[in-house]
């Protein structure tokens, strides 16, 4: 899988097909890249048959053979076997140039009578890694392209292997379940984050700091990534439930509904977090203006009784000749010239202290 | 009821149901769970029972003798219970699946002959709680799903229970009562904040302190989730009133459209008061900076008037030997030495008190 | 008239109807209010009659006798004369209950042959209030009701005991002409809103002090809610000019269309109004940061120029034995020691002048 | 012309037609005003006429004879010109209020088989000045009325003089002509803005002051007004284009497209410069926190280098009793007191410098 | 190419054609200007013939013998020459304009069987620069204006030159291969803005400094120019994908929706971009709020602790007379009178320190 940063800095060697001019139909991918994984299952009713590939010629006896062939191919750098299953299951050019374009905007795509969808599948390790998913839906076979082995299908297996009522279903309800594992994986995603956000909440109240900051604006641009891949894919999920399709029987259309209310759920969710994180900046920057606010008032206070305080000392710290004149400093030869000193400052300190609370800043650290 | 931070963070116990390529007509609830509480009444005409039900299965019985049949279940842990109730009414897989996933949008879905109506009840206690209400609407029957006993629907049974026009309205015309209550229930909620926010508004402009911009903060992030529930709820009851369904009739419509202006009319209190979080949050910056300003300008009064008396005292403090030259401090031997220094020091004073009234510095607190 | 603040914080004596689950076609109304001002008008053509009634029965004779009759019911605290008139005038139960819930949105509905037209009059005293005026049109009758008595109908009487064109004119002419009249009564609220921001502005950019934010966040709340009373109207008008209704003919229509585009351009002035509100806070922001900029600026040019001054002082204020070692502060037997100090002084003064006029620090207030 | 302050602020001798409640068809201008200036056109082919007109009766016979006959109305304040002009031309009522209300949004209405276009003319000379074009076109005429003597038709007028197919061309396209003139007009403009803010935000990052806020926000200001106008000149446009009317010829259509590309073009220009005005308040806020910033280091520098300074001066000006015991400041006595003191301080700076340095405080200034 | 600033400040010698109320088909363009580059390809299956023309005119025998003649004309400042291919190629005169007004937004327009497409071409160099390409396409040629010599169109020129597909394809497919080449453009355009910001973002975190909110500004403004030039582009395509022409066949269709797809793409990356540049400036401010307060938290604690033993300090320098009385200033005969005021400071600084430590002022400089 692919850091959702690839989506924004995508090095050349991922998506060399952009070079301006070139005729749209030419797949661009490394020659020397490993062969991809093929897994396939096929089934029909009882029957069941589950097996690596080696090579991509193996899928067409199955075809031949059985009524429903789902291969997963896992890996896209080799243009050989992407180009032989292009031929293979007569897929459209640009359909096999967006496979092999991993960035693109989930969408739905009828070509002759295949169905083309494009989703993303979301995991949440360290950071926030999402991977294309192409899935080509014909009368006989689904075929899901994706980007690295590891998807979130093992449940789907584990129900076709131990049979029931999807084993009978047409291959229109095998890409749904597909799909809906896909879309249900964004859920413990969008979770993550909301606790994230809940302990950030917490922090920012309690002590806002600078990595507060910065991970807000982490979660911020992972949810806008979420929100970039799941929006399009509600669209595209909306064109299947509406659009006619000989592949979605009414059945498969009532469960896509139910995705589709899935992700609206999600985007409701995304778009509450997003709000939420700008929630969370302003509250960091008022804590932060608060946090300047009583720093300054400390200040303040200080400066402002030890000011005085410190003139008066340093007005009796003069050396006029007292000797010279009696104008020069009577004060100082004053029997209680230093009590009068210390009265006076203590009077200074009482006045500034009586001020302070009038202004209301020696409340406590709250206000 | 469960608190709206559910609604975020929902712990896996909750919703277990998100397990990504699950089958997505497989019940997953805690099966150690005790029975939920099961309320029925029935009516037709002056004709009226009100009893608890022990077991699902006594409630074939009553469908089969009533014309009418208001059955409330009252927690949703317990699978076998709603399973049953499932295979009594016949409902929808799908639709029981979002029964138990508490965190539903508001809908409404048409299953065959049955409408299914998700909706959120709200209620404002210390914190803001929601609860999903699932409610089933067939010719003869009405099913409400609850999470917790307790409800808003008391009223409607007073009413049932008083007779009136109400027992003689089909099943379309319960359902809107009940989701009329709903509804209601949101006023007295928005309220709370409006006179909420009123005090807010008052101690932000008197007195901004942390804890008021915690309260807008809170608000802001309950007002968020009312919106997030009543929004759906609006287009659900929408097309309750556009789209034609046998069980809602045309006497139920007009109220429907009633229904309708209430919620337009929540969500524009809450967007308002949305609007006025926001405008608090601002006034809260602004009053912040207002006192920082107020703080800096004591703090500048201060140090610019007691700096320069300070160096004064200070210069003529210094220890230069008088008897060596005549160029060394000869103030300090002046017959008026200290009040020419105490009359420098006034006339600094008096300048910079000028200056300070020049800028404009020396209003009252206000300014 | 009640002060807009109403909508927000509600008194349950106003709004006693939201009685969750009540049902919904009962009057909450105080039963020990006065009695309402009934106020009648009632034309065909040459002839005229205008007389204030003592009960609701009194207008029954006048509907059989006139062709429009026009009757005002001023103050809704009183149950029966409400329920009465609904009875004389069969007016629908929902429609009675939104005149006594007066805080409506705007709205037109269409009951049987009657329309129902609710919207809102605003008058600015020293706080915007606004009134909800409840209008119901039947073929020969316009029904007004008003929270209080006095309203922005004077002209309308007027032309009417002038004669004119509108004497000949369907009740949907009338009609029309109450709402022209509670329409164009915004015009002199927004523009006094205008010249209050006007005045506000200049203060912003001449004076920013706290009182200006609160005027300005005032005038906010205000416009805000003038918006949310006129959209909805907006939409109201915009129906009655595009649905047919046997009540409205085409000229009226014209007419109404008219309504419309001055509906518009309030909102437009509104919108423009609420910009300029944001514009301003921002302005003030801005203003206060330049101010603290400035006096942060005059606090480090006194601390920068005054400490490293009062560093030499203190310098030459120490008491180390200069009779013990050539070592010990030999200046302060200089025979120049004096002034070579004050050089000294002068000369970090003079650096720190070239240093704030370098740093751009010395130019007019203004930067 | 009329600043645009006055869209804000129109005095009550500009628009007193807004008496609540008046009838709507009634006039209401100035009596005592002097007679506009009225400009008459009328062509056909190759013959051509243009005079003064003196009297609005002496259009009638130019109607008669000419089959396009395009007159100019400079100035307002006449009601009986403007009523006798109503009369003469057959123009409805409500569209006559619209002329002599001279504040109203662009907007296209159809009469009978009359056009009646109402424009915003701009003009940016200290101020931005707008005045109404009020535009009736029938089939045989143009009736352009203006606020004010001076408009931008003058290169339209050259045409018309140097012959050309503008005068074979029907009244539609007239009328297209001076829109266009119209809309042309806002080019000018919108760049002299564009200019305005690019020399603003040099003088934002180079020497952020307050006249430079003062002027961003007239600039969004003025360019509200402009976006205000334009928005439903654009509207107005695209109905002219849409809508069928005869007096619009299929050619003329294609030329209004273009009218309405340029409007498309205008409000781009326009929002774009409103966005950069947000960027420049911003840039201009977060050039004055920098320069906050660094006022504040400077001062912390000074401060926390001479406080503990000034500390050890302090220290070694305490006047305790040597003589009394070798306790009190034996240090006095050293015979390398001063020395050592002086290196402490030096020791003192050097430690600050090194933190200061380590905290990256003393780069350059634009750190 | 022009930058894009000229889309702002647009010299008038470059868009002279505003003249106000100037007839809108007249081409205004400098007469004196080199003739531009005309560079033509001509094929037909295996035949094909590449040259660069002298004369405009030269083009009409090569539209006679070849089926599809491509010519590209490199400059538009001979009024000449473009209006001589307006004649040869039977162009409408407000298509011409539109050519010659190079800062016009994308659009597709249909003249008669000719389609015209207005794009821009986007190059990032220094600064962004961006150039107008006007394509006329008809049922045998497709002619291409653009500004500058110098275009992304060598590719499609390659393939053409190689033979295969295109060869064989209609003007409609050639069409959409340079559409699609200018669109593809975008992509490493709008790459190196997400590398720049990337850069920036940590930048800001690490050390937020005055060169990178200037920089933050561009990008910003960059990709607000981006959209405004891709948006209109989207539309146009979605136009021409939508709306029937008969130059463009379902094949072309379907690639032009892929077009459509990337434009929606570089939209989607561009909001995304825009909204992190507002995040970064959000990061910036609170960085630079952070650090503020890191700055006073030091100036505060410095002066925190050395006014109050600076107070002490001056306290025993103040001279009182000793030997006057035992009431003055007795400690400094004390025997231990240093040491007590030593201690008397070094308590005041413990205890600051407590307090500071008690405030959380004292962590790293990270909190």
């Amino acid at each position: 899988m692919s850091s959702t940063d690839d989506l924004a800095s995508r090095s050349p060697s991922r998506r060399p097909q952009f070079v301006p001019g070139a005729p749209a139909n030419t797949l661009h991918v490394k020659s020397d890249a490993p062969t991809p994984e093929l897994h396939v299952i096929a089934y029909h009713g009882d029957d069941f048959i589950e097996k690596r590939l080696d090579r991509p010629a193996d899928v067409v006896e199955l075809l031949d053979q059985w009524p429903i062939t789902w291969l997963t191919v896992a890996g896209l750098d080799d243009a050989a076997t992407i180009s032989e299953l292009g031929r293979i299951f007569g897929l459209h050019a640009l359909a096999l140039e967006d496979v092999v374009q991993v960035h693109q905007r989930a969408k739905v795509e009828q070509y002759g009578e295949q169905l083309f969808i494009v989703a993303r599948m979301a995991e949440l390790n360290a950071t926030l890694e999402t991977e294309q998913l192409s899935l080509f839906v014909g009368k006989n076979f689904v075929l899901a392209f994706l980007e690295d082995p590891g998807d979130c299908f093992e449940p789907v297996r584990a129900r076709l292997r131990a049979g029931g009522p999807l084993r009978q279903a047409p291959t229109g309800q095998l890409a749904y379940s597909l799909l809906d594992a896909v879309i249900d994986a964004y859920f413990p995603v969008v979770e993550a984050y909301a606790e994230r956000l809940d302990r950030l909440e917490d922090r920012v109240i309690a002590r806002p700091n600078r990595r507060a900051v910065s991970e807000i604006h982490a979660a911020k641009h992972d949810l806008r990534s979420v929100r970039r891949i799941v929006w399009p894919l509600r669209e595209a999920v909306n064109s299947l439930v509406r659009d006619p399709s000989p592949l979605i029987d009414d059945d498969t259309r009532v469960h896509l509904r139910d995705c589709y209310d899935h992700l609206v759920q999600i985007i409701d969710l995304v778009e509450t977090y997003r709000e939420l994180c700008s929630d969370l900046t302003d509250l960091y920057l008022s804590s932060l203006s608060n946090r300047m606010n009583e720093v300054m008032k400390v200040l303040t206070i200080i400066a402002t009784i030890f000011m005085p305080l410190g003139f008066i000392t340093g007005l009796y710290g003069m050396n006029f000749n007292t000797e010279r004149s009696p104008w020069n400093m009577p004060e100082l030869n004053w029997r209680y010239g230093y009590p009068f000193a210390l009265g006076l400052m203590a009077l200074t300190l009482l006045g500034m202290l009586w001020y302070f609370r009038h202004k209301g800043w020696l409340g406590d650290g709250k206000a």
